[in-house]
């Protein structure tokens, strides 16, 4: 990643930057002619029908982690470096993956969604058919419950950000409302629980209430525009808009309407809250409110005393963001930040705030409200809330030491 | 691309598909077990660093087209499937191109952009300079002044939509605000225009009013949240919000504070408006009102009577959208369609529609209106307004014909 150079206010601090050899640099007002490179003195390259990115920024990927690679190559993460990217989207090729059976190819003339169980007629969907119905579109975070699980250990650990808390990306989805699927079924009033599965080779399954389904949960086909990709459940998926990412089936293959919850293994033995007196809290839905610094973090450099911008994320499956406060001396004094958009829910916010660093060591840290008054915790109330081995849900405040030579640490506050 | 198949609003009409053989199919109430595909019995594949689309799905690109190609292979543009997208965003491998000399690939390290001319201070910045300082985030449309040439012909081209009026993509933009650049460099009051300046091998260059600039443009060096890609100017691409695509200068490498327009072989010969009189308005900058269905369109095949949605884009350089109306008779009624969002300056806005199909011949066409009053003309309204020659701004209305076999043709109303 680039390091932080001196950025600039105003004229005056351009031209001192110039002086003890900043980035920003002076040129004579009589500008000699511009320098003429290979690429302004020659025609470039062919157009491509579907476009990549430059060489420059081969190393903004993913982070594959397969923890189990000997005896199941499926199970494990792909992280978005976050710390690489700006905005709020997250580009389709970057979306993290968490997959417990590796990536299915998935023929979409043969998939089809059936929905069953307790509905007066069972209906089986293929993707060309739902492309006809009625859709919606809305850009969603989707955050995995197990995202930031090195940052809930009791060891802050040395890692880029994206390898942190990369488990989190978003994007502009569009499909059809499982509201109009279910009234096409006739879902039986009786019915309070969906039993909703995937087609990928561990048959992922999890329970989600039917009034979540019905409030604003929908079948994607679309990411950013195009279809889904395969890693994003290709070649239909579920929406939930700010619950657990693994609520979001991949590969959608079934919904079955039930009166209780299902139980099942990934809502018993995982994706729940471990409490601190050991009984495990189910159903932990909703995203707890969060946000990140990504610039400056750790692998990066501040190169030395100037005013710098101070820029992250936040967000909150709970309710939408309505202030981000940064500190920049470990928690003394807040301020609050700038924030690129009027934030909505289910949508992160982009943040920024200005900073003049001195020279001398600081703790940078951000931490994000909602309209539900949810407050980002930090790492010590954190813990104390939880069993000291859950590793689910962990919302608490990041923070960043930048020392007298501008490297970056992890640090728990 | 999937033909459209009958879709369902009630379940009446979902059953009556069923038994017509429609794609949407019941089940029996007690149903036998799902079949278990490969993929459901099979691990699948490995994660991707950086992901690609479904080999399903590797239809949906960009076409290609080269008019010089012997002479001057660098001299093309590359459409954007909007007939196969949904949502609004474009995702990055797939925004349109247009280029004069090909796609440069610009090392970042190398690359300078220079603010010079009527200023106190000239400036040279390079991109890793720019990534310290403030930046805003905004999604907007790209749209190319030359988009819908083959619209602006006197006979209907018969061409996918994106063939006919793909040179436009939108994206979310991250970059640095050209106000703070130009407050450092100390722009002179007295300078009104702004001479901008690509590092392509044409040196593509146009005068941008110093207003304009400073309201709300930005030098971008992010796209959907990465880096641009080459083909949209990495590492820096001017984004001026709303107006003609070509002044969104890719491979940014100059500005120049001037007090007159330059009056650049690309705002004089090209992109400027060939009024009846044979006269041309220049810097037509604002892009105008219009909108397009894209499902159904041309190549889609309505495979029967039965309801459907139609769905589409609209967009205004001038104000943001107020109205889209949809007819299904030829203009004679028209219908206020939904929107997905509520439409933002600078943002194009995705419509639906509901249709009732009964078989007979059928004609689709959309209106849109922005919140200056601006509407949408037809096709003879439009070729009124400019010489018959003129091939810019080209925002009639465009009409579908849906014969009783459920194709579509491209006619003029």
């Amino acid at each position: 990643v680039s390091t932080p150079s001196r950025p600039s206010l105003t004229r005056r601090t351009v031209l001192r930057q110039a002086v003890v050899g900043g980035a920003v640099l002076a040129v004579p007002a009589q500008a000699a002619p511009l320098e003429v490179p290979r690429w302004t003195s020659e025609p470039g390259g062919p157009f491509q029908s579907y476009g990549q990115p430059s060489q420059w920024e081969a190393s903004v990927s993913r982070s594959v982690a397969l923890p189990y690679a000997d005896i199941a190559p499926g199970i494990g993460t792909a992280n978005t470096p976050l710390e690489r990217l700006e905005g709020t989207i997250t580009p389709n090729g970057l979306h993290f993956i968490r997959a417990h059976a590796g990536i299915p190819q998935v023929d979409p003339a043969l998939h089809r969604l059936v929905i069953h169980g307790m509905v007066r007629q069972p209906l089986s969907f293929d993707a060309a058919t739902l492309l006809n119905y009625p859709m919606v579109t809305r850009t969603c975070f989707i955050e995995c419950a197990g995202n930031s699980y090195q940052h809930s250990l009791s060891q802050p650990r040395q890692m880029e950000l994206g390898d942190v808390h990369g488990l989190f990306s978003t994007a502009q989805w569009t499909g059809v409302p499982l509201s109009v699927l279910l009234d096409e079924a006739g879902i039986d009033p009786r019915s309070n629980w969906l039993l909703v599965e995937g087609a990928d080779a561990v048959a992922l399954s999890r329970s989600l209430p039917v009034w979540k389904a019905v409030q604003d949960s929908f079948v994607a086909l679309y990411q950013n525009g195009e279809r889904l990709r395969p890693e994003q459940g290709y070649p239909m998926r579920l929406i939930v808009p700010g619950w657990q990412g693994n609520l979001h089936i991949k590969w959608l293959r079934r919904i079955k309407a039930t009166d209780t919850p299902t139980h099942t293994r990934d809502e018993t033995s995982r994706y729940s809250l471990l409490m601190p007196d050991g009984k495990a809290q189910e159903f932990p839905f909703a995203i707890p409110v969060k946000s990140l610094i990504t610039r400056p973090s750790y692998g990066q450099v501040v190169p030395g005393p100037g005013q710098y911008w101070i820029s992250g994320l936040a967000w909150s499956g709970g309710a939408p963001i309505t202030r981000v406060e940064v500190s920049s001396d470990g928690g003394i004094t807040w301020r609050v930040a700038q924030l690129d958009d009027v934030p909505k829910e289910y949508s992160p916010v982009r943040f920024r705030v200005s900073w003049a660093w001195n020279g001398n060591p600081a703790t940078l840290m951000s931490r994000a409200v909602d309209a539900s008054g949810a407050i980002q915790p930090s790492h010590k109330e954190w813990k104390k809330t939880f069993h000291p081995t859950n590793r689910f849900h962990c919302n608490a405040i990041q923070s960043w030491s930048v020392d007298s030579d501008g490297t970056i640490e992890n640090v728990f506050v």
